[in-house]
């Protein structure tokens, strides 16, 4: 049956339309640089917040009106959003989707009895994409929503937590194992700490560790081939979460020997809760090699938590896929839709229209970033900037052939020591010239 | 000469004293397990506050009332300064001190002149401290104040600046050596950038981590034994500076090798306006085995900036000395007072009240912070709360003992998950019993 | 029947106690100044925190484990929580008690049926209140967690959801008359905007003058006798609250000519969450006299919402009870713990333990604030500081005998203009001397 | 003679440009509905940032080289700076400026000297003006920079300092009216408090009331015809600064009967600092018909303090010059260039290139909010969302003919409560295509 009754599948009626319903920028199957934005952009849908979310918030019970409301039985119920997923995947016409296990299927009353409703619905999944195009991006567990994860869980004070949330990862990736996911997504959850005055922090941040590797040699020994993902995020829900962010993830995977074995999920509002911009957190990954895949979404600039929503400004989205372009591509990454609508945009077709904004808003922050780099804007500028470590001392430095004796003589026998502008205002007003034009054609 | 001549040698008068320029709690002599509040805290004082510090701010001019303004030579300035320094330290019996090149020598024409005149400054010091108990607890460098380094030091797309900044911190060596500075200490300054619109992060974090090997070279060659620290900061003076926080910089130097070579200096007002308490900050370098040193101040919360204000929060220095006691102390660190005075607070005076309100803060800190481990208030509280890691799966886990297979045979055979209250709520209260508690003799 | 088994009439056994389920500063027949502690503090339990709440959070669902869980029909659960409740005021021994209509009775399926509901619920509650020393401090409706509040109440869009709003407000004054509530308190729920892109942010604005008119209006009517306050809060649910902080409220009530027909009611964690101290809004509703009664909790420094945690921090509660015994105490306001234990703070005992802190952490800030104030601390600063406002030109300007023209003519005239330090960091340490001291029984 | 002698007069060339200096945007004499760019933009060049900025920040001294920087007489630099000011206005064809006292002469050894070096400025500033289009946008003193002013100016607990903040302001009414400034701007300064702990504000505010009303009274007695402007800040330089932010303001003015003698003037720094966005500060005075002119900047969304950046973000400019179009343009205000050079950007020519870029920026967002409103997009919304207040109940409720009673029987007598989705995702995507075409002539 169709679920989304009122939508059909939507279409690129460029950016003169009036259509809520129509991509205006997001043209798939148009050639930028030699590849089609499909292959560019790897949009992929959330189920959590497409399938899953009521839009609560902490003041006020759900306000979802979805095509699946009257279904009571919870195993009906998760069976018809599957199959409601796999109409919007087309509608949208979107490459690749993304859950947790509880997105997709009940828990049971049992361990076993929650593994068994996954299977069911696992191999409804597969069914249905061996009729679509639309791959899993990643996969991951939910291990911090049920109460028995209210400390945590591989950082849990409770060894019974730990030993649970180990099950529920294995469990997870061997779904991505036989739903072929192209990566494994780990996020916090309850990562983290509520007070110092009740914590073993050493302790905790071990277990973390042991339990990354542990999640390792599963995955080796299932022969699972997806890239491990970290997703760092700063204090939501713990006051302190352990993978505050991409600087502080790296600190710990290091410390760890896990370094080589995990990339960056790297999500824009979960940066700027960080004190970060969006393209800082992705520029730390790229380059250090790690930017694996992004959480495509934006935080509200005065407020002070996780409000998720679908990405429209234009700065951030050309910058993000500045740093995206210029680091090849994300490989077995994509633009994940960790977007919610808000509790105000209740509707069904405001999942179309919300990701229809998010697909417009990427596709103009490829063309702009494509343009830029390929007009070498940037590029220009830092090699003006820095030049200065292209010859003599410079160099010298770069290539490590000095040290402070002979550093110290150079700057003896400086006359004077000349700075230019950064003229940060005009490059600003150059972005914006870029932005302007982006769909002129020229 | 004598400079502050409305303040006598100050004395400890006790928790009733109405006197200013008296201590309440803090008593030199006084033994708090086994080795005098003295030792214990190892107060240092921030020349740069006290005695080069005009008290300006971004909207007025200096306030600030010296009894060297009337001298207008900058050499003698600099003379009288030192004269100054050694009465207050002397007045408020404080063991140690702290200085940026910059703070005790005025810059010259050249590089050569800035030089000579800071030996002739540090020759005077030298002779000071001979007859002073006051020992130098550590200098560091101003690479930052200079229009020269506006686009950063080791981190500037300028090679020559970057030769400047090395000759700098390579005399700032030579003087810690002769003074006997017990550590030496790298602040951020520029080191960060203020748009990746045109920032090379990559160059710039690279040539950061190359200009510490070479100092800890130089260190090497020249047989200086002090500690390297670091101390981290997040958005000031740069919008992004590259030591963030302590996880920020624990990545980078674990990236650059340098981690066995450098400790933190942790600045409670820089973890806040990271995001972090100044706990946080302290526990995530302890367990590191990096924390180093201290400067002691606080931030104000409602405020975005770094206010450098005299500690007076009795909870953040009781969980600071928490920390410190629980590290076995600061071993070539202490308390540095990189606080100071308000605006409001012109008169020179207040260079001492607003020094004692700090010592007297950290000095309940300490009686309250040893007497809670005395009784192993949170100890208690830890070993309750983990103790499943101490037997069964939870030893296997911490052990290395157990894998995902076995972990889910134990998760599958759980008949449930008991999880206990964390009880913050009544934790809260029983430190502000000990805090309440803490003058009261018992 | 006996809810909560594990806890007994909960008694003052002074500051040594180790028992969390004692108090160890508030004793309630404790005399200061002249009136029992119980009399100054006025303590209320908010319904909605402690026996409406599931301690869910946006990434978890409920932790809380209640006596009442295992009762399913709603009407009964809401009687069984009547019962708990009363068991729980007079275990504590708290005067006071608070509630929204949906915390105590269950939404209908009609309207008619809700007040049907609510009205048996109501009658339950006076019998209780016969024989129970608890009265009812205010009361309020929850105009915001309904679906049909999404966009607001008072300032919906939606006209019938505006007539809606009316309605429970009616309904909310009867029983307050009924159960003879002290005052009845707004807030403002969704009474804001998500974005300005899509509102008439005038128009709902004025229907939300019209209806508090409207609504004093009808309490007139009825002979409703209470104090009407309204609580402002900034940005949440809603981006932007209309209500925002306590000076923006004082321009809206004054707008629409309601400054004299409310007060305020201030929580202290809506006040950080504006950008200001807790002390800073009651000082400005204490000198427009309009300081009408305490939501007393504390927000988490470091996060960006309405964390409601049970008051701890000395500091807080000592200012506060300084602008509250400045006031004269709160007439027909009182002290209503806003405060939720945490997620982790799961079990039934926990609603006492947490209470308790809170409780004694007003009663530490009482003893504080009142030794404070009898020994003239921040009066005799005030006196000394403004004393130029006392004669002289000051006297003329306090006076309105002056103009532009006499002034300019002083200011000419005058030799020097000649400040003193605020001495700022001494007063802190005062502070800290009087808290340390409280107990002492000096 | 020349100041600029690398600018030529800065002329209209057009999106395409990539001439720093040229303007791609902004076209003085382009007609949009009716009235030229110039006549809508009323953009002003802010003395302060521009002639009188040295870009120091609080690490480092100041890195600006400007044309006379080696005159060292103070008249003789402030006579060259008028100079200059002259040929950046006509070289920028700005039809304003604004200045503070200090900004054009220096102060004297007396405030008398003081005054008469003003004098001479003044009297070269009318010549220049004789000969110029640029016209005096507004101008105010600056009460807040020199020592004396430490504790704050009219709200100063010294009475000495609130009569010299008043001759000053009465010197600035007669230099505006002697200069027909067309508005006369009160920023707070220091007016607001560092802390609580020692501050009166009850009288301070009181002060402030009175000191207007005198400005008031002083105006009319000489017949200053210019309209008073009151510029809110939240926290900067003092912790609270009295005039937190427009909504504040207003019940400051209506307290002291002031709402009908005075405007604002909104900067947009000080709206993000508040935890506002610049178009809420906007939108809250024009529905109270109170805007009067705007400080056209922005800040830093991760940094907490007042960057005052030249305006480049599209977003902010389409909103903003949105509500000044519905407010049918600025009367006697206009769009104050309150922005500053980064430090960064210390060439003479980035005072050009700087306000290039935010003329560029504003003109943008005129051609936007204006293709915007002449379409209806925004009203159309507001139409559709609120039409329930046309007719029935709604209409009862506007036009005051209804009450508790006859609302609760509607509400009673309702099926259903239905609202409709917000639809906010697809109204950003709709800016976006109006930004996008902007410039594509359609
Ligand atoms: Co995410
Ligand atoms: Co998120
Ligand atoms: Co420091
Ligand atoms: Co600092
Ligand atoms: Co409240
Ligand atoms: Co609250
Ligand atoms: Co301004
Ligand atoms: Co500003």
């Amino acid at each position: 049956m169709e679920y989304f009754t009122n939508v059909k599948k939507v279409k690129y009626e460029g950016i003169d339309s009036k259509n809520p319903l129509a991509f205006k920028i997001y043209n798939a199957e148009e050639i930028i640089g030699g590849k089609t934005m499909e292959e560019h952009l790897k949009f992929s849908v959330a189920y959590w917040h497409t399938f899953a979310e009521e839009l609560t918030d902490p003041f006020g019970s759900g306000t979802a009106i979805r095509p699946w409301d009257n279904i009571t039985d919870p195993m009906e119920k998760a069976k018809a959003k599957v199959e409601a997923a796999f109409e919007l995947f087309e509608k949208l016409n979107v490459p690749y989707f993304a859950f947790h296990d509880v997105d997709i299927a009940p828990e049971g009353e049992s361990l076993k009895e929650t593994f068994e409703n996954m299977d069911i619905i696992v191999d409804l999944i597969k069914e249905k994409m061996e009729t679509s195009k639309t791959k899993l991006l990643w996969n991951t567990v939910n291990n911090f929503s049920h109460p028995r994860f209210v400390h945590g869980a591989a950082s849990s004070n409770n060894a019974d937590v730990f030993a649970y949330a180990a099950a529920k990862v294995k469990k997870g990736l061997e779904v991505g194992k036989k739903l072929g996911s192209q990566s494994y997504v780990f996020w916090g959850g309850r990562e983290g700490y509520e007070s110092l005055l009740n914590t073993d922090m050493g302790l905790e941040v071990d277990n973390l560790g042991r339990f990354f590797h542990m999640a390792i040699d599963y995955a080796s020994k299932i022969g699972y081939e997806g890239q491990f993902l970290i997703e760092p995020k700063p204090k939501e829900p713990t006051s302190h979460q352990y993978d505050f962010d991409v600087a502080t993830t790296h600190a710990f995977l290091q410390k760890y020997n896990l370094d080589d074995k995990l990339k960056f999920n790297i999500e824009a509002n979960h940066a700027t809760l960080a004190g970060h911009s969006f393209e800082h957190e992705l520029r730390y990954a790229r380059i250090n090699k790690m930017l694996g895949s992004v959480d495509a979404n934006q935080g509200h600039p005065l407020l002070g938590w996780d409000t998720d929503e679908f990405p429209s400004d234009m700065y951030a989205t050309t910058l993000a896929m500045y740093e995206i372009l210029k680091n090849g591509g994300l490989e077995k990454g994509g633009l994940n839709f960790d977007s919610k609508v808000r509790r105000t945009s209740f509707e069904p077709e405001d999942l179309f229209r919300a990701h229809i904004v998010g697909m417009d808003s990427f596709a103009l922050g490829l063309k702009v970033a494509h343009k830029m780099i390929e007009e070498n804007v940037f590029e220009n500028i830092i090699d003006k900037r820095y030049k200065s470590f292209n010859e003599g001392i410079g160099k010298d430095i770069v290539e490590g052939n000095t040290d402070f004796d002979k550093l110290t003589e150079h700057a003896l026998n400086l006359k004077e020591v000349k700075n230019e502008s950064g003229q940060l205002e005009v490059i600003k007003g150059v972005l914006n010239q870029y932005i302007l034009q982006a769909l002129s054609g020229k």
